[in-house]
Order: C-alpha cells, then structure tokens, then sequence
C-alpha cells in the first residue's frame, strides 16, 4: 500500500481516459504492462478501465488482482451512476464495478443541466437521486468512491447552483472526493483558479481536477486547481488523451516536488520519471515525444554555440532543475550551430579526448557540417557520431569488415506471397565471404545476410538486436523521389545505441546505418578493429 | 503595416529563438518561406535573427528587403548590447543590426547579476551603462528598440533590484518595450503574475513577456503575464525553440482572441491558423504535432463511442470553441472503440451514405476491426477508408486495375552507387501490361513503373505527386522484423489524400498504399471504375 499519505492524491488514467488518444489501443497485456509502470513511479491510484463495458477491461480487473502485487498504488475501477428511474443495487452495470474488485471506485457523474437533459434524457433531481443512490449503494458494499462531475466547468458557467448540488449530493452521499473535470479542455488557469475556490468554500467537498489539453494549458490548470484548495490530481502518462490529450502526469508531479516542495510520491521515485515515460510510450507503440518537459532528450539539450562556452563555467545557470533529478541528463548537441566548444563538450561525455587539439576539434566541426548538409543528424545518432569523432582521432576509420557489394530483391508473386532476398559480399581478416539470405523484407534480408556473413569471425554480434527503426523523407515535398534518412537502435542486452544512414534510398540509407550500427556494437563488445 | 494597433503585440522569434529546436536547421530560403506564412497569419512583428552574427542571417535581411512586401508585420533584428568599456556607435556588432536596414531591433541584455560577472565578466555597473549606451544609439538612428531581459525571472530571484534597474536602465534610454524573459523555463503561471505585476508597478515601463517551455506552461505563462499587465508577447510557430521549446504562438493567439476577446490579429486570419501551422512545420520539415491545441489534426477528433452518439444531438456540448475559427474541423475517428455511431458520421463526412443500414453499417465495423488488428489505421488515412467504405457499400473493390505481380531490385555496386529497377505486371481494361522503371529507390521503381503501366490509359495519373511518405514498424521490439506500415501523401494539386499499407515489410507495403493512393486519385478525378 502507498507509503506517502491520504492528503494529497496522484491519481493516474492513462488506462482509461490515456486510452482515448488517437493511435493508441491497448491489450490486456499493455494495460497490465502499464499498470506495473505507474506503479513503480509511485502514484497513489491507477484507474484500470471501466468493467462491463467492454471485455477487455473486465480480463483487465481479472487478471491485475492475479497477477499484480502493488506496491504503491490502489486500482480503481470507473463506472457511471446508475440508470435513471431504477435501484443502484439492480444495476447491472453498477454491479460489475463491484465484480471487479476494485477497492476504490470512480463514477462518472454529469453536473451540466443541459448534458442531464439532452445526453441522459433526465430531469435534473433525478440525476442528483442517481448520484446520491450509486454512492451510498458502493461505500455500503466497503468501497471507496471518488465521483467525476463530467463537463463540470462548462455546467458551472451555465447553472452554477446545479453544478454545485451535484458536488454536494456526491459528498454528502459519502464520496471520498469529487471532482471537477474541464471534460472540453476549454478553461484557462485564471478560471479554473477562481470556479475550485469557490466550490470548496460554498461545498465544503474535498475536491480534484481533472484537466484536458486544448488550450495547451492542462499542466497549469492543474496546478491551479491545487493552488484553490485541491487535494487529488487526475493525469495520464506523457498527457495521453483524447483531442489533444490530458493533463501530463509527468510535468504535474515534477512541479509539485519540485517547485512546490511538496512530496507526492514515495521517496526516490522522481529520479525514475524519465525511464517510465519512455517505458510507457515504449508499450503504447508511440514515439517517446523529444520535447516533452523534462523528459523529452531534448529537455535538457544545449544546441547553441553561445550558451555551450558559458555552461562550461556553470551549469546550473542554463537549466531550471538538475536534470538527474528527474532521470535525465544534460547533453550538447552537435551541429552546425554549435560549434568547436559543443564538440569538445560532446566529446568529453562520450569520453573521447580531443585534448585541446584545435585543429582536430575543427576537422570534426567541418565533417559533421558537410555531412548534416547532406542529411545526416547526429543529434539522433550518437554511436554514428561516436564512430565519426574516433575516426578523426585515429585518422583512418573504425573498420571491422569491408564491404564489396550487396543486393536485396523482393517479389510479389501472383499469389500474393513475397519473396525477399539479399546477398552481401565482403571481406574481413582478410577473408572474401559471399552470404545469402532470405527475410520478412529487404532489410532484414540484408541484416540476415550481413550477420551470416560476419558470425564466424565476429560471434559477439549474436547478442545484437534491432529494437527500432525510423524512415524520414528529408526535402518532403517529392515523395519517393526525395533523399531518406534511416535511424536504427539496437541492443546488446546491457545498452542501446542509434545509428543513422542517408541515401537516395530507403534500403541503401537502412545499409549504412546497419552498418554504424554492427560496427559500434563490436566497439562496444571491445573487439580490437581488424586493422 | 499593421492594421491592428500598436496597445499590443504579436511578436514572432520564430526565425531566431526557434531555429534553437534541435532537429531544425533553416536556410536562408526557408527563413524568407516562413517569414511570408507569418506576415500572412498577421503577426505584428517577425524577429529574423542576428544580422552579423552568422552570414545566413545577414543574407536573410537582405533578401527580405527586397524580395518580401510585408501586409501586415515589421521585420525585427536582433542582437546583443555593445561590449563592455566600448562605444555602442563603434561596436561592429551593433553596427550590423543597424546596415541591416530593419526597422525594430531587439537587443538582448544580462538582468541577472551572476550572468553578469560569470557570463558576460563585467560590472553590475558596467551592464546597466552597456544598455543604456546601446539603446541610446539605436534609437538617436531611427530606430524602434526592444529590450529582452535574459534570465529575468531567476535573476529577479536572486537580485530582484539590480534584475529591475536594467529594465529601468532600458526604458529611460528610449526602449518600447522591456521583455521579461524566462530563459531557462523553470517558472509557473502564479510567480510570472506576480513579478510582472511588481515589476510594472515598480518601473512604469512597457513590460513583455518571452517564456520557455521547460514545465510545459509557457503558454499559461504567457497569459498570465498578460493578466499582470504585460502588453506584448513572444511566440514561436508550433512551440518551437530550444530545449522543450518556446511559448506556442498558436494556442496563446486563439486564447487571446477566443477566451479574452480581444483583437490582436487583423480581421479574418484566426481562420487560417491551421493552414499556417501545418505550412510552418513543412517548411522546417518536421511532421505537424497531431496533438498541437486548436491546429492538430486530433484537436477536434472524437473517438469514443459513447461521445459519438451524444455529439449527434449538439456538437457543441463537446467541443470548447468552434473548430472553424481557427481552420480546424471535427472528426469522427474510425477505430475499434469507435461503433456503429462513429462509422455512420464518418460516413456522413465523407458524404456516402449508408442510409441507416444497420448491416451494412455493422460489416463496416466489422472489417475495420479485423484490418486494425492486422496494423492498418484508418484515422490517419481517410482515402484508404473512404475507398474500403464505398467498397462495402458497392459490395466489391473499386478497380481501375489489377496486379498480376511486381518485383523490386536494388543494387549496391563495388563503385558505391546503386541500381534500383521495378517491373509492374497488370490487367487494365481487358489489357495485359507489363512495364519495367528505374528509380532512386525501389519504392519510386515501382511508382514510376506503375505509372508508365497506367498512363496511357488513365492520363489523369500525370496529374498525381507523391508528397509524403511515412514509414512506422509496428510491435517496435523486434526491428526489421516487425510489420511494416507506410502512409502516403498524394496530391493532384487541389487536394491532398492519405492512403495506408501494411505489410511484412516496407516495400510491400508501400505497394499497398500507392494501389490505394492512384485507385483515389482515379476516383477523385470522376473516373468510372473498371468493372
């Protein structure tokens, strides 16, 4: 159970709200993934889903109490309040929240007059009645219940008085908690400020927010609502939602433990933000976003030529927190703004001394300026970057093979099938090895045939595995026509690295970075180059 | 000129603060593309960059003055205060803002004491003669001169005197404008409120406001600031700048016209903010964020089933502003949480009509489930829906044409440079084709070897480009190996379509998506299906 205590509650639904993002549609076996995540960083509630609704989040509920031991958070199922005109206690659906075994419970209760009226097709008492009666029907069967006052902020505009009886019919009916959602996202912070301070002082209701993104201002509504008086916080991972998505979890926690000082997970969890962010975009299938706050790599990323001289004097001038704080790191960016001291800097964290060596410093800055004319980027690319830096240090490149010539074909047969193929010759200890191979594609062809061909003499490239590969059509208004960029990650196991290619093409651009990428993992296996 | 007036200011450092973003990398003809998109949108002032400091700058200014006739924004340069223990009428930097020839310059200055003396490495003293001395000169040659306070807020922290005598030093030499700076966007809306507030009340200057992104609020700091008195805000289109990036020039405009009321772009271009954004983000060459605020292509996209019912009744029960003022519309997103309600609108949108057949309705459903699961998604490729829809309604395929079998050869020779070559085998009114192409790559192969098969007999193919093409491997654990999904951008010059492929790789898949791609465009242009 949680170690930090009740009074201020990190409630995530990335499960549930997160879900209705466009692109994302979890498995069973993604929500479980998640929900090990989020309970790992330590917030307090992680809401599963709706159970009934739909047979996933019923296997959800089933299969997280087998298989899930938490140890921080409490899993809380979300359902509606009952059908108008029956018994809480004859609902079906209400009774399916129960089945699930959540301790707590989330319902979804409306607060606008006119969604009572035209969505639920009800009077206004008798929605405060279907409130009144699922609350006090789920805390007599011993659960907890949290009520969520949809499109709250939009009815308090339009009737306070009834938005109001809403958050009084919940609290007095037992909720734990109520609260206010800008289900629409259309609120400013000034607002959100003025409507929780109001509510808590008529309603005398512990309150929470929950924030949509669509005027970009989700983070601060949130912390604006905490700044009124509430105490319980709704957010999703990496602001997963639908339109524009909810308010980020991430941001939300790190400006409450660290601008306010106020500790709302347990001890040591913060430092682990930046991995679980990445891990939870990493099951959704979505592409961690770089320039998300604090945990994007790009958050705490240096590009210009004039602050790279100064941070060499002192850090802390150049960025708002530690970024170790958060699980993240400080890098400089090589390109060609930045110049001779971000190399140098570069170089000193991949822990290659470029020893004050002005005219070294300079070839480096005058390869990585010709090359990014062409395509290339190492900001994405840091072995390909680490390969080209020890090249113009030794002089000579990093060689382990040579390569002769390669081909891949790929058929489509009238039968649908399709054959992929791809021979590699090459040399290396002196040794000319022609490999074929067969492949999904023509790309894993190659990568089959290259690995083929390099196994006997290099046995340390079994472990490698390519775990993400990206396509970018640069100049992108020719379409196929245009110059491709590739950017391949592979493991070893222990790290993971990314090389990047350009070419005309997408298999010759997806060549070289296979090659970058083979050749830094036998660096990183501490082979010696074959010459 | 500006036809809004001069009480408040739109002001866009896209051109310079923005080009900070890692990954972007402007030339000098993009520079001059964006400056036109926002002198279009109606932003009041357009900051190019640092004429002198880099020759693409200086280039840009010059080429600007003669090349663009701005309708509505005055070019801004920027640069920093003269040297220390110099003379601002000898200081070549400060000479070269002014041969720039622009008409507003923005001066840079330290207002935080240790920037000062670890930074800059001169006097508090010193500093303050620097702006005054710097600010004096500009203006005594006709210029307007605003002055941004880096590091205003941390340098306010630590010495809020000195951070508030260099905004006095700049007014009483002649500034316009003072610009709070929150340079390493570490602050939150309540502590930009109140110090711009004492700020204002302590100095009488013309306070502005220039926020980072760094804890996912510089858009509520923006407003914030505003709300404290601030008459002139920074932005950069998309958010984009250094680290997290910059204040949103999007989502801060639509907040200022659409929740303050108040005017500040000229009448009628609010409407073409999604238009803008989406151009901006072509030129820079990333990909246009689907989940920005007001100008994302999910920002008004509903994908619940539950809303989909409801939205029917009134729209606007579900939506915080409307999506026409700012260029956007609603979606309805077909997916497997989506239903019969969903597919119906989406229908409706699309203008087939699926005459409240439930089971045809029902079968549509039904595929759309069993292709999502195979990897395609159709919220991101409305043709390749719109084909399978019109497909069931009819029920057969739409055919202009049929593949026998294609193949794809890509060659890499011992001289470096590659073969690619495609041979297209097809059935086209009652006509066995077989045409072979040549390409810089595969995927153009087969394009231009599908369209040297076609043309004769569909001439409206001429019309067709390819204008982007997007590649993504689905269950990213597995690299090469995973399923491959492509999407395809394709124009015909009036309108722009998006088709979708998947497949076992990245070849057969975008085969897919070019059948897809011309099958629309054929059916765009009112051509009569085959058979």
């Amino acid at each position: 159970m949680t170690d930090t205590d009740d009074s201020f509650h990190v409630f995530d639904t990335t499960l549930r709200d997160g879900a209705q993002r466009e692109g994302i549609n979890l498995t069973v076996a993604d929500k479980l993934a998640i929900a090990r995540h989020l309970d790992d960083f330590g917030v307090g509630f992680i809401e599963g889903g709706w159970p009934g609704a739909n047979p996933r989040d019923t296997e959800f509920f089933a299969r997280a109490r087998e298989e899930i031991t938490f140890k921080h958070a409490q899993l809380v199922a979300f359902g509606a309040t009952r059908r108008a005109n029956a018994k809480a206690a004859e609902d079906p659906q209400v009774k399916a929240l129960l089945d699930s075994g959540a301790p707590v419970i989330t319902l979804v209760a409306k607060s606008h007059d006119r969604h009572v009226e035209l969505a639920l097709r009800t009077t206004l008492d008798e929605n405060l009645e279907m409130v009144r009666d699922t609350v006090a029907h789920l805390t007599s069967q011993g659960r907890r219940v949290f009520v969520d006052c949809e499109h709250f902020f939009d009815g308090y505009r339009a009737n306070p008085e009834y938005a109001k009886s809403v958050v009084r019919a919940a609290s007095d009916a037992g909720a734990d908690v109520v609260i206010l959602c800008d289900t629409n996202g259309g609120m400013l912070p000034a607002q959100i400020q003025a409507v929780v301070a109001t509510v808590l002082a008529d309603t005398g209701a512990r309150l929470g927010i929950h924030a949509q993104d669509d005027t970009g201002c989700a983070v601060a509504n949130t912390l604006a609502a905490v700044d009124a008086g509430a105490t319980h916080v709704q957010c999703t991972a990496n602001g997963y939602g639908e339109r524009v998505g909810n308010a980020n979890l991430f941001p939300v926690v790190a400006a409450l433990e660290l601008k306010y000082g106020k500790r709302v997970l347990p001890e040591g969890r913060l430092r682990e933000m930046t991995r679980i962010s990445h891990a939870i975009a990493e099951v959704v299938n979505l592409t961690p976003s770089t320039h998300q706050p604090y945990v994007g790599v790009s958050a705490f990323a240096h590009k210009a030529g004039l602050h790279a001289s100064a941070i060499k004097v002192d850090p802390d001038l150049y960025q708002h927190t530690d970024p170790a704080l958060v699980g993240n790191s400080m890098r400089m960016l090589v390109s060609d703004m930045a110049g001779r001291a971000s190399v140098e800097l570069k170089g000193k964290e991949l822990g290659v001394d470029l020893g004050g060596d002005r005219e070294l410093v300079g070839r480096v800055v005058d390869r990585v300026k010709e090359r990014e004319l062409k395509g290339y980027t190492y900001e994405a690319a840091d072995a390909s970057f680490e390969l080209l830096l020890r090249s113009e240090v030794k002089g000579r490149p990093l060689t382990y093979f040579r390569v002769e010539s390669w081909r891949a074909i790929v058929e489509d047969r009238p039968d649908g099938s399709h054959a992929n193929e791809a021979t590699v010759k090459l040399w290396a200890k002196g040794e000319r090895i022609v490999a074929t191979a067969e492949g999904n594609g023509p790309v894993n062809a190659l990568d089959r045939a290259l690995r083929v061909a390099l196994e006997k003499i290099y046995p340390q490239l079994a472990k490698l595995d390519l775990v993400d590969y990206k396509v970018r059509i640069l100049e992108g208004v020719h379409g196929t026509q245009s110059t491709t960029r590739v950017l391949i990650s592979t493991t070893d196991g222990s790290g993971e690295w990314q090389t990047v290619g350009v070419a005309e093409n997408v298999i010759a651009a997806s060549w070289q970075a296979l090659e970058d990428a083979y050749t830094y993992g036998l660096l990183r296996a501490g082979v010696t180059p074959a010459e």
